[in-house]
């Protein structure tokens, strides 16, 4: 059985969505009691996700009152359970789980979390690996999933040499549903050659906008995944043929998409979003856990992530700076606990 | 009956799509021979529509091979009809008609079309008022049609001074769906407030964007008609309640749509495009023709269109200049062989 909690524990605190590394501090705060149909982790891994940078600047979908503990995901060992079925299960269990809608999220030494924000991890997985496990995976998957039941032949994707996009293409490959991945480098072109992409585009060559015509017509590409926005949006509109959907799921370019009006009016194209958030509370807890399962086969395989290193949280200036470096190198992973994970 | 047509007839033809006055000229062209399931119409009247302008620039959904008589829509009387039940019965009928998907179009003294691009006139309908019955009408209906299908409790239009907008706020107040109308001019808010349209914005005042947004969460108005495009695609997305969507269908400013990443990635928003080519394919000749007998019901109230005025095709290019001055001033029509319609 898990050792009693203590009383504080540490914990990084952001205290303003300005975007700056003085904004988040390591802090000590009270060890949260689980409630009914609550659970307390001992948060043993949590990455920073491009979703967590949108939230220390204020820029993601959800803005919770500060100050707050950051970080959406994480992997642990439940130490303390409120009453509630399924909540006392997962006792001592090794489990994923995410943040809290309203509250504290993992980057701290434990958080607090509804028994359905957790799933078990099988017992041949690491808690590092069970510490991206949600994100990155489901996003993939649920992209993915979209093109296969709206029958797309094909689909684009933008920013494929990130952790999903590398996703999106090992499952591309096993759904046979081929992908036309778009990068900006030319060794980039060779990683994800090297990881089987048969149609790897690199969005920095003149012929970029004709290639990717000459693609997406060729095999029938009618819906794109767009981590990018900017610019680029308008540009896999035009390139696609009619009646194409553009899916934007992160804005990496930082700029409003510019889209031109006349594909959009002439050529039944559109534009939607999807965010991870709205589609995991489409599914219902039960749908998550046998998701999650489902997952858990495939993250050592199709799903794996990078990691490019570990560190404490007093080290948290430098893990994100390191990671906004180079996203592509693989996660950074904060050990909250400094256990080996 | 109707007299024998001639050999010849005169024409407007265009012969680049460089959208310059000199690449429409008069012509005297052989007057076609209608084979099996298709109609001769002489024609008594036809406007321009701001989709002939984008078809004279090559901007348009249809780039038909050149040279070509433009003209979309117009009115007439069917002089002769090829074989086929529905051809011959259309025979010396007034009717109003859109050009063929490909083939010459309506500014010309005749035109040959399908027998199921004709909607037999009402007998309380003048010429003038059978040759704005399609494009612009039936554009009004679908969008507030998809409007009421999709349980839209409000809409947003810009341009709403236009024709189409007009026809949008009576059509708006019959079905009792509140429209929150956008326009550029202050005295286009006085015109809109006299055809009883109880929210009217102008775009113009640095309040616009909060008045939007107060106006579209108080109403819960979560689709936009936009046939502006450009900025105002992202001003009224990002104006408007989660969930909502911005139908493009038309592309007055000229721009690139630019909406921000954000909105639509967070907000579950979205763009798509309306095109009225799209919607009457989608429907079959039949629901056309009880459509156009609803439309006639209609025509002159709710659905009735301005004329500014009436014009002989050898006047094509002032008739197109006074247009273009001031579009919301009301139809232009060419009146091909100068009777009085």
């Amino acid at each position: 059985m898990p050792s009693i909690p203590p009383a504080t524990m540490q914990a990084l605190q952001l205290s303003a969505y300005h975007g700056q590394a003085a904004d988040l501090q390591l802090m000590t705060l009270p060890v949260p009691q689980p409630g009914p149909g609550e659970v307390l982790i001992r948060i043993a891994a949590t990455p920073i996700n491009p979703s967590d940078l949108m939230f220390l600047r204020g820029e993601y979908g959800i803005q919770k009152p500060l100050p707050i503990v950051p970080g959406i995901e994480g992997s642990g060992v439940v130490v303390a359970a409120g009453r509630g079925l399924l909540s006392q299960r997962l006792l001592g269990q090794r489990v994923a789980c995410v943040a809290p809608a309203a509250g504290d999220g993992t980057w701290a030494e434990y958080m607090l979390a509804p028994a359905t924000h957790c799933f078990p991890l099988a017992k041949n997985l690491s808690l590092a690996v069970g510490a991206t496990l949600i994100v990155n995976p489901i996003t993939a998957w649920a992209l993915l999933d979209r093109a296969r039941r709206h029958r797309h032949r094909a689909i684009i994707q933008t920013a494929a040499a990130s952790q999903v996009g590398r996703m999106v293409v090992r499952l591309g490959r096993r759904f046979k549903l081929p992908t036309i991945n778009v990068v900006r480098r030319a060794e980039q072109v060779e990683m994800l050659r090297l990881l089987g992409a048969e149609y790897v585009l690199n969005s920095s060559l003149p012929t970029f906008d004709a290639d990717l015509r000459r693609a997406a017509a060729q095999l029938g590409a009618t819906l794109a995944f767009d981590a990018v926005a900017g610019p680029m949006t308008g540009q896999l509109l035009s390139a696609m043929p009619p009646g194409s959907q553009v899916l934007i799921y992160g804005g990496l370019s930082g700029a409003a998409c510019t889209i031109p009006a006349d594909r959009v009016l002439f050529e039944r194209k559109s534009v939607a979003g999807f965010w991870l958030n709205d589609w995991i509370r489409r599914r219902g807890p039960i749908e998550m856990v046998r998701l999650s399962a489902q997952i858990q086969r495939l993250v050592r395989s199709d799903l794996a992530a990078t990691i490019q290193a570990r560190v404490p949280l007093s080290a948290a200036a430098q893990g994100l700076a390191l990671y906004q470096q180079q996203m592509s190198a693989g996660k950074v992973l904060f050990v909250p606990n400094n256990e080996l994970v």
